[in-house]
């Protein structure tokens, strides 16, 4: 067993503890059987089937921070502690993607049907996206109440939330997958709607609760944190959208359809600042249909463009740009640049 | 100018100056004007064209248990304060009502088309019905961080959205507008619906708020206020279903339609205890049917059943239970029963 699927396989293990602390408080009100069950179906089915990224990274943030050699380190309930953290993380993404997932007309996600998609359940996801969020604050006061940095807690995640929310509110006026207007688009949209959509919640918040749980929380050493993971998830994201056009199917697992669906990508945008007047016409006329020959010409556009190119030249800018950041994090009040470190070697030259 | 209508546009006056804060943080974050734009029209749409009762008696409550004379002894900053967390409780309001909306397909709301029913916002309207909820965390910390109670706020409202979801949740398995299966109806289902989805938001909510903001705090006085403040809730509900059923439309202002639209409500309910047989078969056949004869049968058969007097008994007992709890409070650590006295006699044989 390779040390990152027992650390997932660890960090999944807690996961049926807090669905029966859940349910205990629907117990406690003296909720009926069905809709105890309903919960624990939401709970199970739209919160664990991801990679788990963003929870286990709160987890390994905070060994590196207080010095431990590995997770096995930590005490039972330590580990408990900082697994609720990145518990609350995933259930954060949980209700944002049951409301996303409506909001795109998605039909699966994580290889199953969307939960709206699920028989019965329909538009009752949307009270279900709600009780998803609920479930947080739940935790956090069963587990936090008494710790200093509880505030802390709090304020994080609703900022973090609200950021995300502007950040769906940005792309969903921006890029409707029924209404192609490529006039909307801008790199500096993209760059708002990448970080606010992703980088606060996927690569901030994970390093912010650990470095609250550790102790290490002035704000100087926050936005040391901040200055380098909101780029990064910038250039994550940028990744995803480059390989999702110009990736091989093979390593990632998918095939694109940014394209078609009319996403407001990296690609798209940087091809709109290229653009000579006939090009741009080609690009109106083919972009954000689900037409895989219109797709075809789009796709040839881009190459013709260098996208390609460009995006090497990104990334290796990029690249450089935050290891110069991290090589002079002030460490002297705890705070190690070693985390910003093992986020940049997860993303950089990823190839899916 | 009645004292009722200048308490409404006093604390309406607030709000304009919220929404301009509220798109300031946006403004900070470099949103776009497009978005800035939605936001706003979001908060304005749903927020302030209802009754406003809820953020009102946050105000009124204070008011009392400072001893003042009227809503016009308070300091402007004082004012200011409570009515933020009257209109957060009325924030939460829309948060749930934008939802609930698009869960139960309306169509109107407040004598206008429902938000997701606007041209272009559609399902949108799930971000959006998010947006309120997170105005509320913002508005309660530019506010209230300072204050001894913050922490107290923010776990009410907290536990306060997780019930009204929970009631939400209970409510929509149990009576689906497209499905009728009277065999889940039953009056503690009800009982329990209408205190989570209803009564902890719209009664004890407000209250507590207020008992913070005055500094009376301890867990003896929140629970007076709770032990009345939630069967009166639930008082309210079965009033307003009975008025549904029984009440004169140019009273209520506007016709009842909860037997048509699968209502599990006190009425049907009540009945469902009383029926024979065959008027259960009867009530099967024609409950919860888009069709004015089918409902005209149920009302003949409530009728039959004398619910009009189980309800006038009802509401003598539970009225002279509420009294006789008031009269009891104890006023010791400066809770003042009037404060519930005020909230009953808004209710009491009331006819709409
Ligand atoms: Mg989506
Ligand atoms: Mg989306
Ligand atoms: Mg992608
Ligand atoms: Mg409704
Ligand atoms: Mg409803
Ligand atoms: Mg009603």
């Amino acid at each position: 067993m390779s040390d990152k699927v027992s650390r997932k396989e660890k960090f999944l293990s807690v996961f049926p503890e807090l669905v029966s602390e859940l349910t205990e408080v629907l117990n406690g009100y003296g909720m009926t059987k069905e809709a105890v069950e309903w919960f624990t179906n939401n709970l199970n089915y739209n919160t664990p089937g991801g990679k788990l990224n963003r929870g286990i990274s709160v987890i390994d943030t905070y060994v590196i921070l207080k010095g431990y050699k590995s997770v096995d380190d930590l005490a039972v309930e330590e580990y408990k502690k900082l697994a609720i953290l990145g518990w609350s993380i995933e259930l954060l993404q949980a209700y944002f993607l049951v409301a996303d997932d409506m909001m795109d007309q998605s039909i699966t996600r994580r290889g199953q049907p969307c939960w709206y998609k699920v028989p019965n359940v329909g538009e009752i996801a949307i009270n279900d996206s709600f009780m998803l969020e609920a479930a947080i604050y739940i935790l956090l006061k069963k587990y936090f109440k008494q710790e200093t940095y509880y505030v802390d807690l709090l304020e994080l995640f609703h900022e973090v939330t609200f950021q995300t929310e502007l950040g769906q509110l940005l792309d969903l006026i921006t890029a409707p997958e029924d209404h192609v207007d490529l006039s909307k688009f801008s790199l500096a949209k993209h760059s708002f709607i990448v970080i606010f959509k992703t980088a606060y919640y996927s690569f901030y918040l994970p390093v912010a609760l650990a470095m609250f749980a550790a102790g290490i929380n002035d704000e100087k050493d926050l936005k040391q944190a901040h200055d380098v993971l909101i780029p990064l998830g910038e250039y994550f994201q940028i990744q995803d959208d480059y390989l999702d056009c110009f990736g091989k199917p093979e390593d990632i697992g998918k095939i694109g359809t940014d394209i078609q669906d009319n996403k407001c990508s990296w690609v798209v945008n940087t091809a709109l600042k290229l653009v000579t007047p006939e090009q741009r016409a080609l690009l109106d006329e083919n972009y954000g249909i689900k037409d895989s020959e219109k797709e075809a010409k789009v796709k040839a556009l881009f190459n013709d463009l260098g996208i390609d190119k460009i995006y090497h030249e990104y990334e290796e800018k990029i690249a450089t740009e935050l290891k110069e950041k991290i090589a002079n994090t002030d460490e002297s009040r705890g705070f190690k640049g070693e985390v910003l470190t093992v986020f940049l070697q997860k993303i950089y030259k990823r190839s899916k």
